[in-house]
């Protein structure tokens, strides 16, 4: 019996777990893949508060595990495959925990294109992780596809390796930072294939070319490419809680402003709550306001 | 005229201007005393992530004003005297600016107790800042009023120079965190006298005494001692938008999720708004919420 269970050890779950652990709440942090959660796909961190140059993500967040480990809280590498918010109970694939509070700080997963050949070539030439593939399409031509700063930094990481890297965006303009849009626009292996969207992924035992179709005037072209890079956004990893708590229509969790979700007890943070903004640094602090929020939950029960 | 002004340079403000500056932003940030705020109050920050061990808090300030810096955003210690957040106009002690929107990041101010002699003796016995003052007190006897974290730090901080160290504090057990409390109680140097509070402080030309009250038996006596440590609360630093934005009744501004305020374009970020814990890392992660939302702001008005 623990005192609070914390699903998920990315940025906000650390962040809970060195909160939880600096109010001597007994305190186990589960986690499905490995310590560090989606940002481990970002090479470099630039925008994290007290790192001016940037800070490599995986020293990042092995400085914070750190932190957690420091004060003694155990961090199991458990998949979490059913939860009773009620009955505060947490079956894994290991076994069933159980503990007073729970703070849910799944994060979110890639959205996929839903086209014809994604998930045939995923790994074939589908990838939704430059830093992790990157290397692979080195003088290689590639598509990325999306049109925030997600897409921008990842295309430009992909200018390292590829010949041409080509972004593919519904829009006729990026969403990305006008730092970032200035950078693309500034290399010269980045070509910008705008108003467009992918219809399909095509190829005989890898990618070989995507078509794409013009929104506006409906005219479809074939590109020959190497890799298709996905950046268009993603969705919670909470289907573990639906129909059992509040969820937006995304799938993400619904909190208010103490991070208290529609079950007493249950705390929601980082990436996978509905939110403005979701950045490194606001799931840090989210994760402080969960961890606090339980402790006085758990204070309030005796 | 700029595109965006941030009231404020604690680290609140610091991330706002760190992500206004990544998102092309004309930014000025106004900063009325010195560059990071009230946390220069307090020493070393142990709970920021990312920092095992700690970090002393102008260390992590300089890093947090370097980034900032590095992106070519001004920082102007001006104080404010008025905004007119129909206008967007601020009017400073030196002269006034005017931007697209505007982020409060003004922080927050010790609560006094509000007894007699209190002022009469701040600067001589009296202090809000241990860390300022500690050194002063020597092997001297001091008193600290207060029962959460803040005083818990700052007493053990004390018990590096002073002789004894008196916690008041009115309720029968302190608020602070339980591992903070662990530390108080194997401190040999710290004392308690808890439900009591000071209704006097005494003395010729510097404090010498204080008189306290049990609120639960009336019975009242004096404790003599060389100075008075106040860590009773904080009060928001925004007597300059009273009656221009909706207020908490303490006067901490009441912001939404994208911490937009009662009026339209004018944000508010950190410990200067309502909200359920004052801690720096959720601080900053406000302070890239504001941003991000002034800056999707400005982007809507074109």
């Amino acid at each position: 019996m623990y005192d609070l269970i914390i699903i998920g050890a990315g940025p906000a779950g650390l962040t809970a777990a060195l909160y939880a652990g600096r109010s001597r709440l007994k305190t186990l942090v589960l986690e499905k893949i490995g310590v560090g959660g989606r940002i481990l796909m970002t090479e470099v961190i630039e925008n994290f508060p007290g790192f001016a140059g940037g800070v490599e993500t995986a020293e990042l967040i092995k400085r914070m595990q750190q932190q957690v480990t420091d004060l003694g809280v155990n961090i199991a590498l458990e998949e979490v495959l059913e939860v009773d918010c009620k009955l505060k109970t947490v079956k894994t694939s290991e076994t069933t925990h159980s503990a007073g509070a729970i703070i849910i700080a799944t994060g979110a997963h890639p959205r996929k294109i839903g086209v014809p050949g994604e998930d045939k070539f995923t790994g074939r030439g589908v990838s939704y992780c430059a830093t992790c593939d990157a290397p692979l399409y080195r003088n290689k031509d590639v598509i990325i596809a999306g049109g925030g700063n997600a897409m921008a930094e990842e295309a430009l990481y992909l200018t390292r390796f590829a010949n041409t890297v080509n972004i593919i965006h519904r829009r006729d303009q990026l969403r990305a930072s006008p730092i970032l849009q200035d950078k693309l626009k500034e290399n010269k292996k980045i070509k910008f294939t705008l108003t467009s969207v992918i219809t399909e992924i095509t190829g005989s035992n890898k990618v070989e070319a995507v078509k794409i179709k013009d929104v506006n005037t409906a005219q479809e072209k074939v590109i020959l490419c190497d890799g298709v890079f996905v950046y268009i956004g993603y969705l919670p990893d909470t289907s573990f809680v639906k129909d059992k708590l509040k969820l937006d229509e995304n799938g993400f969790i619904i909190a208010g402003q103490d991070l208290s979700t529609s079950e007493e007890g249950i705390f929601a943070c980082g990436d996978c709550r509905n939110k403005t903004l979701y950045q490194v640094i606001n799931a840090c602090g989210d994760g402080a306001v969960a961890a606090d929020s339980a402790y006085k939950y758990l204070a309030s029960k005796g």
